[in-house]
């Protein structure tokens, strides 16, 4: 049976490497397709790589269009997501890429995107301890974001083992993509080639509270997160570095041997062998993550460095992945662990 | 049934990107990957982005390892292939990604090569007059240059049409990894990130016969190429700037309509909508040419330019569409037209 | 004396280069600063690269403003340079770094233009023949646009002396900056990395009747120019791949003779030693053009390739060398020859 | 009076680097360029961007070669600038660009070096306390490396000021120029283009020991660092990410006063008006350092960030800047703080 999906907001970065995935899922048929500004537009015009769907023409973002189909992705700004889902029925799997069910406190909502909370939905981060049976079946998927991705499935581990003190340090390089599509001056070409440039710095990135969140549930306690993103110069990618003091008693043997043991069945997540570390090149385009892990015994930290692609693992392959659980589907299906390297 | 392939040259650009297109393939078993001066090495910590073969070893380049496949791609320096091929057995099909089958003439090889002519193999670039034909059930394929493959198909139908003056210009952007994973300075990050240049100016650069070869066969008449590569700051990519003195009475109109007309079956190249132009990032990781045709009538000239990834479309691509018509497989298997964008 | 110069437009990357480049320069002191858009800002918050420069405040672009200044630039978009220099009177020197005054023929500027020729003033290249002398003690300077000037420096010798046929092809790659820093999608970041692309393509440019002019002029014949512009993933730099056919009798070496004499006195063109080729990053931030020749027998052309900076050469410190000998100063103050490498 | 400078190692980045300052510092004459493997070539084939000393010729690294010169830079690999040093006579000043008097300890040197330790000299960093009175008049100055001099200028104030617990964490993304121009294969442009990697990841780089040695300086006790160094995909540029955990009675405004305080004499360190970030396009070239502070409440944290140029103020520009206080001269001759930008 083909599974008929729509893509709410197909014009957009997000939207854009969802439908290169779908294109490559074998139990998927590509329905409706929306936008807003760009209505009436064919997406060959929008997005030039997706050959096979030139001609197709991007419709309203109405639930009229969107009902009909057994899956419906929404890559909408925050706060649009709610609206929407309501007119779609229960049995309408929900896909959300945005923010708005992400969190479950919502005073965490409020302070950081200054409205009121939507509620919160099964989130979509597999490898999270407890998060699969949670998608199993459901007909609503909160997508995380593509920080808190990198981070979470870094840090977990040592978290959930007790390895690590309670306040987690987070710098994190991400590619340009990972800030969108709408023309911005300091997103131009001219700005960010051949330039780094921190933002959100101080604890104001709205990710924060999600990695808190996530940190927090695998280590049983509040886990501060102190996290400060970059803009790097390409296109796609998130490296992040994360780091915590390590527990007494910690070794460079005991923590890799916990890292072993948490992704030793995970179809996506790869800890590579010592002494090779994470590239955001080798999971360009990949629903693949590297992580590796190092005990800095001097300073008594704990390094943890993954490497994802944003807009895969960190978005739309995310959303695949999950769907695929939600679906009953083999998880992998549709999703690779190959890279475009170099 | 499953086609058993080896792959000699596993270590490179060129044999990591066919790497990267076989563990797609539904019908492919990947079997021997051999290198030279990294043999005992895995191949994870060669090529990082290949998870599902991290574990594979490179071996020796012998026939005897190569030998009991279905298929033996080689991916090795000019000049090497003949002896491997000779040992391999005519029920073999071997598939030489090195230029030494390509050229017909044995003084064209000498000049721009310096060694002795090996032969020439039926030629893999399935859309040029002819070439399918010569490609069904051969055992022996000789896989374009990235530089030919782009610009023959910008340039073939105007020469097959009687459209164009036999002198054609070229000038064409490439990026770096055309240029091979061999660590020379000028190929360093630091020198290549935020500069052009051009190289082999003149007509010295080796693929230059080999345009000629393929336009002259189209045109009916020798062609002169007049051709500059240039060196782009990006890991992959070919955009060819091809022109050439228009034939009285040619339009636009009548140069569209022999476009249209040319690649209208065609699986992989796309002439694009009037107003739409190549990107090479639209062809990212993918096998799809981009093509669009302009008269510039002040000039009196026809211009075509083309987008190709030259690893995918430009080698291994290629080299895998080829193997698929040799195979009596559907061409398009295993192949994708969807870039990885942005 | 210190010469009192003011700057209209100079939020923008012409205005910031400009500026870059004045604060170097020993005889000038920096007046007036406007914008448009952005006007009451700090310029250090739109030109952060500018230190010195940081707390200066951005006025409205009125005569009234940039009055009682020695010499004005004005970096304005296309049509608003005549009416600010109507005002500003015959004694002040005006700079324009629009396109406005370029070209002599009126027809030309209505057709690639679309509105009413605002007049021809003397211009600013001062390398071709005859140019300086109509640039002394000039009150009027039409500086070049950024292709024209790497095209014409690289194609004027062979004309002048009648080596070349009357039809020039060209393709040059530019950096992002020579597009602006308007926001567009199409110049974003995740865009244009990794990519290379046309634009303009069949004779469209709105530089290619000025390139016409100046090989017109310099051949003494009408020559006609295929120009193919592409951009290139880089913030900075043109590389300009210009050919002709050669003329009966030309030689590698009658052709290297030409030029070593068109440039032996320049102090801004370097005419390469053979076997070297020019590189964007070598003139990277300085006002040098690196210029090589090569004569391709077997197609018989002369091939011509020019890399400058398309901010500094070809736009700001181009309108700077202009001025210094307008104001009858040495030719080269505040202005080099090393670029920013790697 | 000119100063007759010889550099010891002109060929590689650092040394390019500082001829280029050096051809900007009006009290210089530029003496002997010495190289190793490619003694006896032109300047202008390696250094292409250096136009005025394009006719220069590599002379041997040799203490014949180097004498009679008032100032020597030493640009060798660790290890080699001892025994150079010691041939070159107390009366001139010895400028050493590499590692090898960084460190007080012998037991740092030993452990992260691998040799026995040649000694200390004055350091190059003017603006850490005390600095600037060292190296006054003195005949040896070791500049510092790289990251250190971001680390440091970002983490001193608040050490020295006593408001930062002394544990520091820190991750630096820099260009690849700060790994030189020897050829290697995973800093070949194909890699490093959209990639961001990690390396020395744990405790393991080099760096590290100089800036504990500094910070616990600046502190008065001994401070850890975490240094991850990370290679993003630009030629130039440091941005470091600085934090450690806040003592008691710290706020955002105690903070921002500290460093007001700390460098409103300093010509080139720029504490950035609150809300604005440091990006390393704006010092690129130039010898400014972009600093920004910020207090994370939630998290208890000092984030500090600082972006500097690797190769200007992090090595050639640092240098000369000492150089200036050495000889007595006014310490920004020769030095801009205008970056090259976009």
């Amino acid at each position: 049976m083909a599974v008929r999906v729509a893509v709410a907001g197909a014009s957009g970065y997000a939207g854009g490497e969802l439908l290169r995935l779908l294109l490559a899922h074998p139990n998927v048929e590509i329905g409706a397709l929306t936008g807003n500004s760009n209505v009436g537009q064919r997406l060959g015009a929008l997005q030039p790589h997706l050959v096979p769907l030139a001609d197709r023409v991007l419709e309203p973002t109405t639930a009229e269009v969107l009902s009909g189909h057994h899956v419906v992705f929404l890559a909408l700004p925050h706060g649009q997501s709610a609206a929407v889902a309501e007119q779609l029925g229960p049995d309408t799997l929900v896909v959300d890429m945005g923010a708005d069910f992400r969190l479950k406190e919502p005073g965490d909502w409020e302070k950081f995107y200054g409205s009121s909370h939507a509620g919160t939905w099964p989130y979509g981060l597999p490898e999270l301890p407890g998060a699969r049976a949670a998608l199993e079946g459901t007909k609503r998927i909160a997508v995380p974001g593509c920080y808190p991705t990198a981070v979470s499935l870094a840090l977990f581990p040592a978290y959930q083992a007790g390895l690590a003190e309670a306040e987690a340090v987070v710098v994190a390089a991400s590619g340009t993509s990972g800030a969108g599509k709408a023309p911005k001056a300091h997103l131009l070409g001219s700005e960010v080639m051949g330039s780094m440039s921190p933002y959100g710095v101080g604890g104001g990135h709205r990710h924060t509270p999600e990695m808190i969140q996530n940190l927090s549930g695998a280590a049983g306690v509040p886990v501060s997160v102190s996290f400060t993103p970059t803009l790097a110069p390409m296109p796609r990618g998130i490296l992040a570095t994360c780091s915590a003091k390590a527990k007494p008693g910690v070794s460079a043997e005991s923590l890799r041997a916990v890292y072993e043991k948490a992704f030793a069945d995970e179809p996506f997540v790869h800890l590579l062998p010592a002494g090779q570390w994470p590239a955001t090149a080798s999971v360009y385009g990949s629903n693949a993550v590297q992580v590796q892990v190092a005990y800095d015994s001097a300073a008594g930290r704990i390094i943890v460095i993954s490497a994802i692609d944003n807009l895969t693992k960190g978005t739309a392959g995310g959303a695949l992945q999950s769907m695929n659980i939600a679906l009953g589907l083999e998880e992998t299906t549709g999703l690779s662990t190959i890279g475009v390297a170099p």
